[in-house]
């Protein structure tokens, strides 16, 4: 039996299946059995030298906690100067940007899962330090946080770190989101992930989780098997404007979510991107809402989703939902 | 030096890096050295009693050249009666729909690039004729026709294969492709993809190959490395109104772009998908323009592309145009 459902927010449909035969490919599960300090990586104690310029650095007990360093092939630079061109009917601009990674822990065999709750919520602090000094750059248009873990989600180093790329753009994905949920908004003068948040907690068929500040879910229209999203209760645009106690919250809340996914499919390649509101948006406050999606990599993209934007599900977001809230 | 390039058709923005040092991962290359004929292969002949109904065939010198036949895990059914429900602030459809597969020889050890001319010429030439069958069905509003080659791409068997996908909707991606080739047109009074190619041939810095009918060119905001367009030079909606000419001279060329693609990358894992209008079109005649994009899969999709839409391409496609150019 197999479904087509529409993501409440974007225009995004999905198939799912009610497939019980799907064994989530484990292959891809990352090592857990690496040493706490690698000298060859570049990211541990010792190698600081070697990742460039710092450009910011939280103090932890044996010198630093995390570290944000320009990402060594960056896609973008701050430095230089935007500018918009043509050619024939083509256009483009030069990569004027940032791109920063955010070393989370000293720690080489650590991933946030196996942090402390004040480590964990000590990462998202950071992303939002970084936020408050490149808000200062008028180009920027938009802060993208992200997290590759594992080569199959787009990533060779093992040491936790995540990224931002600082657009002077706004990114076709985020926009579509937008404009959906102002459309949703102006039709009912609710904000849609709020609506969403209500109707989830209130049949609990797709609840991983619930804390003071978050509700975790599987999503109605998962793109894919295990797929999560942490939606913060209470309605804010701004991940920026997250308050202390929620940002504490968030810290446990992840670590959580990392550590039932690395349960239930033997550490798998992860992403997770941070949706957030433009840099200078001030109409998106009242429908635009902020939050987190992880994505575990168990299933790689076919040519059919890639050429319609249809995906295919194989693990109803359901049994997924009751499967992740039996592991502690 | 980066920068950012923006599809000349949708509003997809793509980070594109003069990336000397880049070297495409060739460790998803197929196998070379496979047997013409495979006993556990289910698409093998003398394996026909395994896929279960056949859906259409294509005579052959020993039996069948080409068999069409249900997937065996349909993501959706004909059978299944059209119901569009909701439940809460959710919306869905029954899985209504089509999901077949081409067997598109009967060798084992056999994809395109080693087809004789007209068998390959044959693969599109049997889409049409499952088009014009389909067509019938009147809740049916848009095929895709698609190929996974080798897993990484989404497949894990190896013989030589592609599916068909109908749909009771018009996929997300397509729409986009539509509605910004009509705004275009609203615009300029001339179809968009007519413009790419007659800028393309013009300049011919990102021309692949130019045949009587077809141009095949690597697009200026290529969202992969190598990723290749196959575009028909006269303006054309429906790629099932393609005369028996031009799908001639299709097979020769999708034969030619697969060769050169396996020259260059050591058989690298691939996509292709044919974008077409949609079945029951008819103002669409005018702006859009039936093509197909091949997609080798050399490299994995990293979190900050799939959340943001947009891409990031470590090869400059002028690099390798010029560079397939030189493969024979």
């Amino acid at each position: 039996m197999s479904e087509l459902r529409k993501d409440p927010v974007v225009n995004r449909w999905v198939i799912t299946l009610d497939d019980k035969n799907f064994v989530p490919r484990q292959s891809s599960g990352l090592p857990g059995d690496l040493p706490g300090k690698d000298s060859s990586c570049p990211f541990c104690p010792g190698s600081e030298s070697k990742t460039g310029h710092e450009i910011y650095r939280l103090k932890g007990k044996n010198g630093w906690q995390i570290r944000v360093i320009p990402n060594n092939r960056p896609y973008l630079r701050v430095e230089e100067k935007l500018k918009r061109k043509s050619k024939g009917i083509f256009d483009y601009m030069n990569g004027t940007g940032a791109n920063e990674v955010f070393i989370e822990t000293p720690e080489h065999n650590v991933d946030i899962d196996e942090m402390s709750g004040r480590d964990a919520a000590n990462i998202f602090k950071t992303y939002i330090e970084r936020i408050k000094d490149l808000k200062n750059d008028n180009r920027l248009e938009y802060i993208m946080f992200f997290k590759n873990r594992g080569e199959r989600a787009g990533s060779s180093i093992i040491h936790a770190h995540s990224q931002l790329i600082a657009l002077p753009i706004i990114p076709e994905k985020v926009k579509d989101e937008m404009d959906s949920s102002a459309e949703y908004f102006k039709l009912k003068k609710r904000c849609v992930y709020c609506d969403v948040v209500d109707n989830e907690l209130s049949t609990g068929r797709r609840i991983v989780a619930e804390t003071a500040h978050f509700a975790v879910i599987a999503p109605f229209a998962s793109v894919s098997p295990f797929e999560l999203w942490v939606i913060p209760k209470k309605h804010s645009c701004h991940f920026h404007d997250a308050e202390e106690s929620a940002l504490m919250d968030l810290g446990s809340v992840m670590k959580m979510c990392i550590r039932k996914i690395n349960r239930a499919l033997n550490r798998p390649a992860y992403n997770y991107m941070i949706h957030t509101g433009p840099l200078k948006g001030c109409d998106d406050e009242e429908y635009y809402h902020w939050h987190i999606e992880i994505f575990p990599r168990i299933k790689y993209t076919a040519g059919f989703e890639w050429g319609s934007g249809f995906h295919i599900n194989p693990t109803l977001p359901e049994e997924a939902a009751e499967y992740l809230r039996g592991i502690k």
